[in-house]
């Protein structure tokens, strides 16, 4: 099968490794950013290729992760999101994106599994519909 | 604002009065159809104008009410169905379509009011995003 | 169709009777206790009866609304919980039972009858579930 | 019981009328507001007044509703928020607030209460969550 | 503890090992079939032994993933399904069972772990409530 | 990233050390007590260093775990609640804690992390709120 791609956000870059290698033993390949301005670019640049969003919410100067997630879902509205954070998450009800995740530190890797695999599993139900939809339209005969 | 049409297939005379009259009175307009042959004839001729399915299980001779489901579906994959039974629930698991209610008689019309427009309004939401991916494609320029 | 009778369980007088009018206006039948002791002694003399619990939490001397949320689930363990109460709900998540709904007051009568109907149409795809498991039982062939 | 209030935020009269008449006959005691700019004075003068939020999208020339659910949220961040709109539904997936409901135009009054009491008893039982918290930091004795 | 078979059905070899390998690295006992037609021979030689079905949907001549899951059912109602399928997921709101879970292609091992033990933790309480009641009928007096 | 500490109850030796690996492979740090009485005395000592529960529920003499999950719930309201048992999963209706997991035996440890990973992520996002509303009142000036 080809490859499921998810975008890591995240500045620290301990953690950026553990996380990596987390969602790479899963099976997932794994583009990162360092930096909000560096995500929003790589978003802009080819967000299409991206299944989902997993992103830290401090990330130095620039765009934070809330303003990561409202990008992400400008470009494809459907894209899972997961917010990780120690010290922010309770800007999460005012900022989060809809059906959205957020992971609060610490936690295990198992969390973030679970959570991004949750969140992928709906999409892929949901997404079965919208592909019944398109599918309708294209190949039904007008009443 | 203008209607939301709904299929109620039953029957049932003295049923399909009461139900058309609580569905009327929570601002619906209903289509009516006393077999599954008609309910599917009404969906063959103009399927796209129903926002909801409401339907019997045993409907005398012709389709039954799992029957009309599916072709629901086929005509308008995103279609909230309610299904309502005394003796046939026990088929739901095998016969019933993803994310539908089976309601059990006897029932209050309350229970179907909840039913139906607790699926609308998820419904709602999710074409909120099938919309939102059509927009994508139609307004934004090629990366 | 048959009724739905539901169990409600209310000292206050007042609000016992705005409860009950706002029950059978939904079409539910309602049978009241104006105390745990004879919420308990109607559940023991026939409990199979009740399709739902509506219980407040301080009752005066006797048992609480969350012993009579344990004995309606020990009777019938399926049955739909919803509790009342004004400062009592910081109990619940220790003294609760699964899938119930804690109502604070003040609330509107529409906040109840949206909390029982919905646990009454889970409750009914969940028992066609269990009325199908009976039917295999019943009707199928030993392999 | 004392009443829930709610904000309502519509710019269109006529449609604000139907929906502040059946709120009210639900029980509701309903604020309006015919702007985003009045809706967020309303919220940063005495938001904790409200128990929820039902506001349009599109308000005329000043803050739209998404910019009046983000006040909301940061003024009370538990507060159920229900959207309502007609042509700007796609959006909802970048700008909405978590755990919100997108209702799309036409829908019949039982959906939005449906919406709105449904977010209630969610609140209602999280909220009883919280209150526990905050009991057990008042009440039990250190180690 | 005892064993948790789940009956896995897939034509193509090399995925059909790639899913076998998964599953058994979990603690799962995995059952072949690579025909529809072996899978439902299996379902009705021996459905009881089953505790979850994962299916694809395209499998050559014969009946496909949907039959299968509509036998699984009929046999053993309450029985977790997850459907696999790269270009047949837009059938799945027409043709697949209640409750079951649509996994497109390509993803990674951990959303279909995920996926069945969501469902078969789901169905665990589900059961508890079955057993419930089956013991309140063997064991109480009658009223 | 700090640990994740978990309270193990369980009095089966072999079960206890596979589960304990199971956890800590993911990750969690792992407290053990082998009967009902000790686990309610590290309760009383010091529940707040525990972010979840794991109780098996026949405990030979002494409380069992449904006393366990109660006293786990008075201690730390929010905490994340997982019941494993052979025989006495039809008491979970009346004795579960809400929103709790009830795991039947046999299960595999997948299905465990499954189940307490989601419930962990469910809470993060819940504590988000309670977050969110403890700091609306320690920072914002009043109206």
């Amino acid at each position: 099968m080809s490859s499921i791609i998810l975008l890591l956000v995240e500045d620290d870059n301990n953690l950026k490794n553990l996380l990596e290698m987390a969602l790479q033993d899963e099976g997932f390949e794994v583009v990162l950013a360092n930096s909000g301005k560096k995500a929003i670019a790589k978003l802009d640049a080819d967000g299409a290729q991206f299944m989902g969003l997993i992103t830290d919410i401090r990330l130095g100067t620039g765009p934070d992760g809330w303003a990561v997630g409202h990008r992400a879902r400008e470009v494809f509205s459907g894209i899972p999101v997961v917010y990780m954070s120690g010290d922010s998450a309770h800007e999460w009800s005012a900022n989060g994106v809809p059906e959205s995740v957020m992971l609060q530190k610490p936690f295990v890797m198992g969390q973030l599994v679970t959570a991004i695999t949750t969140l992928l599993n709906q999409a892929s139900s949901a997404t079965a519909l919208v592909d019944a939809m398109r599918h309708d339209r294209n190949t039904k005969p007008k009443g």
